[in-house]
């Protein structure tokens, strides 16, 4: 079979590798349906962060073969895997945070029993842990869902735990900091819960369409002191109620925390770059809290999935580009390039 | 009238200062009935940071006098003056944040208007923004009550602030940093909020014995990476739902974190000092929020209040000496030397 393999700084490549087989007893093998590149594939890519082998996160797919101590996931299973391996049973994963769960692993590092695992972005993935991990999707999957199940993988749960995080309820004031795929489902994610007005902070017009598809009622091109002092003046002079931080840097997290009122709160998922630092005294004088992290997406399908299979919910429309699997080369260049906003993979 | 004053490094004097005037029409006098030392006195008293002049900022008294715009507030009245000055009318106040009161300011600071305001450790206080600082108690007021009010300006609502920053609810397991008065009124007010099982981290046997009259549930005594060995060991092998920081060092905050568990949360209220930074990356990773800052009690005084007035809750508690206010350097030099948790002056 083919995967895809990171040799080098945009250095992509298709390959052929093994075929995956079951050694843990407790895994699966996966076909792979859809899979996708995500905003943090382009950082080993784009040379800021070391990673070779296999790479990718993100897949739907079909169930092929289970391990003998697999117990509710069947051959045939339509499933969503997220971003994550977790045997969804442990403290922290009944705490609802299944990204420190204590048998967890990475796609494309070694499972807990030293077995690599493989990347996503392949035509067929050993899954460990594969009661826990993968979450299946209800009877005969319409085609037209699959983009949409496809970001419960990832974006569109990581987009609503930028949203739980900053604690969105109904009425509030939202700013969204960062228009990428995970910001625009951040959008989303805050217009789902009810927010009452929703700033998207972007200057690619195509992306301030989507913003405004998913809920946003206003877009702020301004960045830096220019977009807190514009931020401010929207809401009463003094800011948001909650800010959704969905970039990572140290700039973006200084446009986030100037951007929220006095007792608000920054939900921040995007990965920490090199920062940020976050100022404590501000923090202390004004009690704007911060609560965030790795997005715990297992945890989220049972409450997102449903809204998906009846159609309520669409976050799908953040893919704006379809490749063969084969091509995932050139998904990657569009990315980085920002011609696309997320690219669906299709074997 | 007579008044504290700090002139240096472990010079706390009470001298005799010119009566105080209304001169702004929102302003009341109060003749003061209780006053007490706080821990941040010991800041400036220690030398760590810089102040002169009046000094003290939590007292209850009864009003003498009211300026012509006073509506409210009367001749008479027995009231809770919080640590701050606030209208309690504009956005911040109405959001529940009146530390951050757009015409706010600080006892022994100016008020909004340039006019110098009162410290809290003296006879006689001129109040700015009478209405909005005040809090009436409903008459007649026990004397045996007094203790217990006077821990709404600060103490008790700072300890509140600590947990309902932490998002303590009921059932949830809870650490307390720090055994000062704020902390044992964290400890107080996580019983109150319904905590399961609360540790107060303390190694001062008479503190240990407030903190279980307030609530704990265990106490310990190990800090550092010891201490944070044994909370997770306490706590599923992970760490608590909710953890208080009560302290303010870079060593406390870093206690505070390592004993929270993944996806819980960290309440400070201990006033940054010289750090603490915030590991951005066991953030992220870990999903534990941190909120907190400088606590706004005076929103927290009709909650609160209530319950002082009906015996429920009494955080006066941690008043273990008083003294005649002239006394006041004694007083600041029995907590500099922790031979007291806090004392309680009185005129």
């Amino acid at each position: 079979m083919h995967a895809t393999l990171i040799h080098g700084d945009h250095d992509i490549r298709f390959e052929e590798v093994p075929d995956p087989v079951l050694v843990t007893g407790d895994d699966a093998i996966v076909r792979v349906v859809a899979a996708c590149v995500c905003g943090s594939d382009l950082w080993p890519y784009r040379g800021v962060t070391k990673a070779r082998g296999r790479i990718g996160h993100e897949f739907v797919g079909i169930v092929e073969q289970v391990g003998a101590a697999v117990a509710q996931v069947k051959v045939g299973d339509f499933v969503i895997a997220p971003f994550y391996v977790c045997d969804f049973t442990c403290i922290n994963c009944r705490n609802g945070f299944s990204t420190s769960c204590l048998q967890g692993s990475w796609w494309g590092g070694d499972d807990r029993t030293g077995h690599p695992a493989d990347g996503g972005q392949g035509e067929f993935i050993r899954v460990p842990l594969a009661d826990g991990t993968l979450a299946v999707v209800p009877g005969p999957v319409d085609d037209a869902l699959i983009p949409h199940l496809l970001t419960l993988s990832d974006v569109m749960g990581t987009g609503h735990h930028a949203a739980v995080s900053a604690g969105v309820r109904q009425g509030d004031t939202v700013v969204v900091v960062g228009d990428g795929a995970v910001g625009l489902c951040g959008v989303l994610a805050a217009s789902r819960l009810g927010a009452g007005r929703i700033v998207a902070m972007s200057r690619n017009p195509s992306r301030q369409a989507l913003a405004r598809e998913f809920g946003a009622t206003d877009i702020v091109e301004e960045r830096g002191d220019d977009g807190i002092r514009v931020i401010q003046q929207l809401f009463d002079g003094v800011g948001a109620d909650r800010v959704l931080e969905c970039v990572g840097t140290e700039e973006s997290m200084r446009q986030a925390l100037g951007s929220a009122r006095p007792g608000g709160q920054v939900g921040f998922v995007g990965v920490p770059n090199g920062g940020p630092e976050l100022p404590m005294r501000k923090l202390f004088g004004s009690n704007v809290g911060v609560r965030g992290g790795v997005a715990p997406v297992r945890n989220y399908i049972a409450e997102l999935l449903p809204e998906v299979l009846d159609g309520r919910l669409r976050p799908g429309a953040v893919f704006d580009l379809e490749l063969p699997l084969a091509q995932v080369a050139d998904a990657y260049a569009a990315m980085d390039e920002r011609r696309a906003i997320k690219v669906l993979l299709r074997p």
